[in-house]
This record gives structure tokens, sequence and C-alpha cells, in this order.
């Protein structure tokens, strides 16, 4: 090999293909520059206009504050039109085909006449970037359907923070129209706990295995379930299907009835063959009746609502008292003196919190 | 029958009965009515003169003002000579025989020189008077024993409020010479992880039944549990009492191997005629020496200071919040403006925090 100058020396007269028209390019550049009004988002975002769904969401995801203002205009104007959808919350473990699912349900649900919002939450994206969602092209067929929108997970932030971008994207989708809400999770961690707290029907994705079909999963994930679907119920795994819909049947008539007087559901389903689909659809179909009717619904979205106003505010108490530089030094000190056995934790925090005002 | 002027009618001649002498009862008024300093109350806890230990907690229990800052100016004057003892948390559920089994296990302790104090927590005590402990007389050899101390439940107050009294009074009674202290709690409700955040060692008291041995407990009781000992393991029981033990066992090994690196143990024992109390007291001394020789011991202590150091500065954080009268009243509007759809939880929260200061 000839000697180079340098290890940054370039191969003269390659240079970068053109993908993207000049044109094109304008336009992007000309659309991202521009500076809408919240009127105009709002208008765009009630006639379903998708470019400026999506700009309305990344204000909302923004961490800059003249965004979140903008972001915070649009969502009040918006609310008058929102929250007349129905929001299905899906989580299970990685591998039991989560994205072949959603396709195949939302499929099913446009092609009979439904406008479908997928968002994720996945607070684990930030640090490991292999996040659900992440490669759209994993929902070929929805992503290219015009009654569909599949915006991935809102990247770094903390779970706090993900929830409230994720709720408030939920307003804006209602607002443009979409009358199915989808929330995608991973079935490890906290998130299922955020996500149960923000829809309106929880499903939880399975694989039939070897009698081992309780491991793996929190115990408290199964509690939350309306609905368990054992997935890739086809071929030679749907016998091994059927043992796992009876056991789950067994763990879930171990809890008592839920407050929603529903009695969860386990079904089979094979995602990929389209086996099950549309009793999935009907069985969430009656679970809106139903809690519609005994009124729990209303009454469960204003449960979460004042649990998100309640949860945001003490956090925010906490992270406003944590961050101030004194109360930080001092509290060092006091940990110190806590850890020498010349305090107590008692009258520590009472120095901490006097020091406060 | 005579017909009487009123219902309040008062045979004449029966008088109360004098059950307490004079000279008694106005001694008893002298020591009550005594302002004694700081300085008093110490040196007389730490020469361990139970009276004066007593009548600390009550003032650490006190809701008067004055009482708390002398309760506070005792209590760390004391903390260089607390810390050295064993805390054991002892729960199960009511009927299990805890009375009984603390009599035996604290007569067993002070036979070997011990001294043991026991305390109860008891959240429900303020409701349903029917408080564990609140009936001395149940553990009436080891309440005449002068090497140990039996204090109930301090009543009413916030589970909180609980728990700030028991670890001051754990304070105290360690600083008065004990050397064991027994925190007991009934198998219900939070309690449980309350207590467990404040003891070295966390027995359950169970009772071997026909099958359903793991049912009436909270598996995150199990959980907590360094040891379960199933009780009342006698004559015709104790065949059962064996069988639980096998099933315990299966279950505890269900679990990840504690940060303690102990491996919770299944015991049976009978208080009553006192069978197994002499192998429980040498697995709780394994336990000790395992964990101090391991570090576990000093850094669990620590990491309980500090649990209790944050979680009591951010109670209070939200209680002076909410207590304020403008903010329950911005609070109540921004409820109805959520429950009438006219606002997010995020956005409240935002308004409410604003007014704040």
């Amino acid at each position: 090999m000839a000697k180079k100058p340098s290890a940054l020396h370039e191969i003269p007269g390659v240079s970068q293909p053109e993908t993207t028209s000049a044109l094109s390019a304008a336009k992007i550049k000309q659309f991202r520059a521009k500076k809408n009004s919240v009127d105009e988002f709002v208008q765009a975002i009630l006639q379903g206009d998708i470019p400026f769904l999506s700009k309305a969401i990344t204000l909302v995801e923004s961490t800059n504050s003249k965004h979140q203002e903008q972001a915070n205009e649009i969502i009040e104007k918006c609310l008058p039109f929102a929250n007349n959808s129905i929001r299905i919350g899906i989580t299970g473990v990685p591998g039991v085909g989560k994205s072949t699912f959603i396709e195949a349900f939302g499929k099913h649900l446009t092609s009979q006449g439904k406008k479908v919002a997928v968002l994720a939450v996945d607070p684990s994206s930030s640090v490991n970037k292999g996040s659900i969602l992440g490669d759209k092209t994993r929902m070929e067929q929805l992503v290219t359907d015009p009654n569909a929108f599949i915006r991935p997970s809102p990247a770094g932030s903390s779970l706090g923070g993900v929830a409230q971008k994720t709720r408030e994207s939920i307003i804006l989708c209602e607002a443009a129209g979409f009358d199915t809400i989808i929330i995608e999770t991973v079935g490890v961690g906290q998130s299922e706990t955020m996500v149960h707290s923000m829809v309106d029907f929880f499903l939880l994705l399975n694989l039939a295995g070897a009698g081992d079909e309780l491991q793996g999963i929190k115990r408290g994930i199964i509690e939350m379930a309306d609905a368990i679907v054992i997935n890739k119920a086809d071929g030679e795994n749907e016998k091994n299907a059927t043992i796992a819909q009876v056991e789950f049947n067994k763990a879930l008539h171990l809890y008592p009835l839920k407050e929603s007087n529903w009695q969860p559901k386990v079904l089979v389903a094979s995602a990929l063959k389209h086996i099950g689909i549309d009793l999935i659809a009907a069985m969430i179909q009656e679970y809106i009746t139903l809690t519609k009717q005994n009124g729990y619904f209303a009454q469960h979205r204003n449960a979460q609502n004042r649990f998100w106003l309640l949860s945001t505010i003490e956090q925010q108490l906490k992270a406003t008292f944590y961050k101030n530089p004194q109360i930080q030094k001092l509290l060092s000190d006091e940990i110190q003196q806590l850890e020498a056995g010349k305090t107590t934790p008692f009258l520590a925090a009472k120095r901490l919190l006097e020091r406060k005002c």
C-alpha cells in the first residue's frame, strides 16, 4: 500500500451519492426553518396533517423551554378535541413478536376504517440505543398505511419525562383524529406500570414455553393485564399455546376480580399468520362496551389524570429541593454525620428542611 | 323495679374502691409533675433507669412541640451510646402466637444474660384499639423480668409518624443498655415494609395449615423474611409443621440469594412448649456473625439511615405543600378542570407549582 500523508486522507473523486434532489432538500429546509404559529399547528393537526403532528410531537419532546411553551399552547388548544380514542398498552419481553403483532393488529383496525397511532415507551433506549420501534421497517405495511402513524420512543430523559411526553403525544394524536392509540413498551423494568397508568386496556403478549410460562414475567405485570395473548400459536407451537392458555387462565383466576368488573382473558394468536387478531379486536371492544356502561371507563381516566397531576407535583417538589446547591452540600454533610452515628435521620431531615426557606 | 328519678341515678353509699394508696398516688403525681432536665434524663437512661426511659419515650411520642424539642436533645445526647444492639423484626398474622413466641424467645435471651426491649408497631391500633402488646399481661413472665422492657405501640399518628417514634425509641433503649431490640408488628398492611427497613433481621412467624401455607401472607413479606418459623409445632401439629417447613423451603429457594449473602431459613418451633427457641437464637447469631464479617451489617444500617433521611424529607415537602390553603383551593379547581377535559395533569401541575412561591 502506498504511503498516505495522513490517516484522514480522502481518496479524491469519490463524492457523496445524491440520494435527495436539490429541490426536495430545499423544501425540507424551508419547512424546518419556518416558525409556524400555534394556530397554524392546531389547524393543521385538527385536519389530520401528519407532518405537523410529527413536528408538534417534536416540540413536546424538546428540552428547549421556548419549544415547551409553544407545545403547551398547542396542547391546550387541542385538548377539547382529544380524549375520543381507545388507548391500548401492549407489552411483552423481547422476542415475543411485538412489532409483528402490532403490525397485524394495526392493519386489521385500519381495514375496519379505524385510524391507528402507535407510540413507543422505552426508557432503556437512551442507554442502549436498541430502541423498540426504532427500526420502523419492522412494520413495513403499517408504516405506509395512510391511516396509521408510528412514532418511535423519545430519546433520553427520565421515566417521568418519558411519561409526560407520551401522554401529551396521545392528546395530539387524538386531536389529529386517531381513534386507536397503541402504546408499546418492553416487558422489563418500570415502564409497564407507567404505561398501565395511561391506557384504557393493557395487553400482555406472551409465548408458549415448556412449562415455564409464568417465569421471566414480573408477577405485577400479570396482575395489571386485562388480557394475555399467547403469540406464535401456529404450526408445532399450536398445541403448546393451548396448554399455556389453560395455565395462564388458572393463574389469572387466582386474582380477585378487577375494579372494572372485567375478568381478564387469555387468547392465542399468530400475528405472522393473522390468526386470532379479529378475536382480540372484538375482545377489546367488549371491554370498552362493558366499562363505558358501568362507568369505569370515565372514572378510570379521571383517576389516571389525578395520579399524573399529583405525581408530577411530587416529583417536581423533590427535584427542586435536591437541585439546590446549598441543600446538596448540607445533605452530604448530614449523611456523613449519619454514618458516623452522630445524628438520626429525623434530626438530619429537620435541619435540611429548616435550611430550605 | 322501683321507679328511679333518672337513668343516671346512682345507688348511694357505693364509692370507688381504693386500689391505690394516697401515698403512692402522691409520689406518682410528684414524679409526673417534675420537669426533669435533659441531662437528668440522659444520665438516668445511661444508667438503665426504666422509669426515665419510659418517660423519655413518652416525650418522643408526644405531639407537643416542647416535648419534641426536649426529646430531640435527649436523643442527640444518647446517640453516641446507641447502635450496639441486634434489632429483630417479628411479624405474623393474628393468631400465630406472636406474644407467646416473644415471651419464650425473650426469656431465653435474658436467661443468657441479654437485655431485651420489645417495641410494637401497629398502625391499625389507633383505629380498632385491639392493639398488639396492648395487653401486657399476655407476656406475664417477660413483663416482670428486670432485664426486659416492653413498650406497647404508640397510639394514633400516621405510618410515617409511627416509624419515626419507633426508630427514636430504639435509640433510647440501646442507650439504656438493651442489647436486643425486638420490634413486633402484625402481618397485615404496610407496617412490615416499615419494620423491615429498621431492623437487622426479619422473622416471619407462621402456622402449619392444610396445604394453604402460602395463602394469607403477602408475597412481599415472604421475600423480606430472613427466617420463617412455623410455630405451634407440637402434639398433632408436629407432622404438619414439618410438611410446611419443606413447602416454605421450596418457596424460599425460588428467590435469588439476598444481598446479605444469607440463605433464608425455615425452622419449626413451639413457643408454648419452649421447643426450638434455642435454635432460633443460634440462627440469628449465625446471621449476625455472617453479616458483620462480610460488611453487610454496617452497610445495611447506613442504607436504612439514608432511606429514612430521604423519605422523611420527601414526606415533609409534600405535607408542607398540600397543607397550604391556597394550594388546596387551586388543586381542587385544577382537578375540576382536569375532569372537564380542559387541562392536562402536567399543565395543572405547572400552574400549581408556579403559585407556590
